[in-house]
């Protein structure tokens, strides 16, 4: 044994280091990977919320359509300001919402409810709160008096304030939130034309994973752990409007694992896989991927995320005419490790799916905040350290930032973006994401 | 006509000036009416998102449940640290996840992968990019050599380390994320007790309200707006699990409007109206809900957003010995512009919603921000202005910021928090609300 010559590494230890890849880069070229897919579909507004507008949506009216009051009280044309503020002015109509009334009788003012069409020759709308009635003998009686001089335009909000007739009023490539939704109700859309959701496969590998339900927490094999990523997984993929078809494990050979992932290919925009992408691991989701299309394997200069992997998987009968999105399903592996899996779900799929969407989402906006910890023994790589904000208004660290410990990012309510081997000492200054705008 | 003689305010110009009420302070009323509902019933985890957690869920194991490797690599015990750092070990055995293995031999390392357990008298786990294979003539040949001490306990994952059996590890209250998902299904939860959703009417209230999709845009009658708080209400509350039903617009009368009210409350939880609250607008509900219960007028010190009402709307038959929560259903009247609407929904109603869940809501995370824009004529009410972070890291103010004008709120990423009364000169730091904290 002692005649042992050094050679270079050859199997099964012969993972090279693979140089490491700066997380803005690895995105970059997945964000260049992924052509946007367009088809798209009808749907009632109601049910567009976290859609991707399909095209520019113009208003065919003005919004407000009519000049109208903004407040409950009393229309009146400032040349009978002086009567007004004096004797008092005479009511002569009454116009709630929805009803056109004629002109305003001068000398007059009109009883006028929010929202209600303002009359022509009124120019300004007293708050109730703003007048007085005072008593008269006359019949109908009542003079409305003001207690200050009112001024042209005063609770008036103008046709067309809000939205011109002809202006884009949402934009393609605009991911719909409520406050869109109700834009779009008030130029009378019933129904938006959105980008069908992306549709991915979630594939948990690992032959020592159960899913939960299947047997007892404390019957669990020894060896074998419950299944947990795709559960976060799937649930991040709904959160930005994805269709997640959940893949059975699949059996634990070559052929029928290229035979799944085939299938899944013809079917779905994005294979997502968990697990398996580290350099040596026993896994034939890597092989088949491989032998099907594609496959790069990064390793991200981030921690937790370090494995990751991206490739195409060649649609079976595909066209090259019909376009290259018909041609192959996008292959995107994450590590196992659920805070790794979590993580680069978070920096990278993330955008990802958005440019499949053809959405362009402003990155993280991180926040300065305070480290109310110390973190003496920073990595190498670009750290993401799970946080949560204190009544102090500093962070605090959760003790455990193992990449095993899913419990770390429950708790967070954001992370701390660590620069490569930033030592952070309590009172620093540090970078966070919050965990609102992650998921 | 002149003979008239002061009098104090009465109809219609009665409303008095009802004095302004703190936010804080209606806030705090609110949430002390928001008796927690119990009701409960089991889901599937994969459907638990967003939903409340009815009981603590305790762990039945330890996570993980056994030592493990936390890289692919190979196992070894620190006492042959020597042997292994010159000649080299020989590889005893071979340890994927999901697999238990015997002993490890003295004097040998343990070929292993991520996640596979740790065989009993081994103490390290070395990366396989530390080792390199040193060729002999010995059958099976092959000595793993390192190229540094291993430490005791490195790249090991203990067990419990996660979890530890026993150990509460999400509790009573949590509005599940994602990630609780993920930490749920590792300790083996297929299924949760959440908190039944709660069941909100949803009714919009004012004549001139025309349903999108029952006119074309260029069709609408004048006078006349298409209905849009509908929209952005049903959507924010369903991001928050709530069951909503929207009312039709209901007849015009008061008997009809309290048969439906009355209705409404009996299968509801809350009955959340938009428009029809202002002192003295033209409706029905306000009577309607008077005469069926109890209804506070308030006029909140906030801008946009004033005229607010809280009522309870009894339920027919109820007997008083069941608990107060089924006594009655709550009744929330918010503004009908919809940016007083929505400001509303966000500070008062979210909450409310949370509490009715028995969710301890964080309050919004607000943070100092730069003003790149002029606010010379704050009002006197506090001010929640619509901005958005420019590119310069400052914030630009929306122009209109008219209650009308849904579209600022569209195009905001947050608001300002402004106290009453403070001018905003560029360069000044605010309060930032956040808009993904807000919805």
């Amino acid at each position: 044994m002692n005649s042992a010559a050094s050679v270079p590494p050859s199997a099964p230890a012969q993972a090279q280091r693979k140089p490491l890849r700066a997380l803005d880069d690895a995105l970059a070229e997945l964000l260049a990977a992924a052509q946007p897919l367009t088809a798209s579909h009808r749907v009632p507004l109601a049910q567009a919320d976290g859609c991707v507008l399909a095209h520019d949506v113009v208003a065919q009216l003005d919004v407000p359509g009519f000049d109208n009051a903004s407040v409950d009280g009393y229309a009146l044309s400032t040349n009978d300001a002086a009567a007004a503020l004096s004797s008092g002015l005479p009511q002569s109509a009454r116009i709630p919402a929805g009803h056109f009334s004629g002109p305003l009788v001068s000398g007059s003012v009109a009883r006028i409810f929010t929202g209600a069409p303002l009359p022509s020759h009124a120019n300004a709308v007293v708050m109730q709160e703003d007048c007085e009635l005072v008593k008269t003998d006359a019949p109908g009686g009542g003079l409305v008096r003001l207690q200050q001089a009112p001024t042209a335009g005063q609770n008036i909000r103008l046709r067309g304030e809000d939205i011109a007739c002809g202006q884009v009023v949402v934009a393609k490539g605009t991911r719909l939130t409520p406050a869109h939704l109700g834009l779009l109700a008030s130029i009378g859309q019933a129904q938006v034309e959105v980008l069908k959701p992306v549709r991915v496969a979630l594939l948990s590998t690992g032959d020592e994973l159960v899913m939960p339900g299947t047997v007892a927490p404390d019957a669990l094999p020894p060896g074998a752990i419950f299944s947990s990523n795709g559960f976060f997984l799937s649930t991040l993929l709904k959160r930005l409007g994805a269709e997640v078809t959940e893949l059975a494990i699949v059996a634990d050979t070559l052929a029928e694992t290229t035979a799944a992932l085939q299938q899944a290919a013809s079917a779905h925009d994005v294979v997502l896989s968990t697990g398996g992408v580290s350099v040596g691991e026993e896994d034939h989701v890597k092989p088949a991927v491989q032998s099907l299309g594609s496959l790069d394997l990064w390793a991200l200069a981030i921690k937790p995320g370090k494995p990751f992997a991206y490739g195409r998987i060649h649609r079976a009968g595909a066209s090259a005419g019909v376009g290259q999105s018909a041609d192959f399903a996008h292959f995107v592996g994450l590590p196992g490790n659920p805070v790794s899996s979590f993580v680069t779900f978070v920096v990278l799929v993330r955008p990802f799916i958005d440019a499949l969407l053809g959405v362009a989402r402003a990155g993280v906006q991180a926040q300065p905040m305070t480290a109310h910890f110390n973190w003496p023994k920073p990595d190498k790589r670009r750290e993401f350290l799970r946080v949560k904000r204190n009544a102090q208004g500093g962070l605090d660290l959760y003790p455990n930032q193992s990449s095993g410990v899913l419990t770390s990012v429950a708790w967070a309510d954001g992370f701390v973006d660590n620069p490569p081997g930033q030592v952070i000492a309590q009172g620093d200054t540090v970078s966070f994401w919050p965990m609102s705008q992650c998921m």
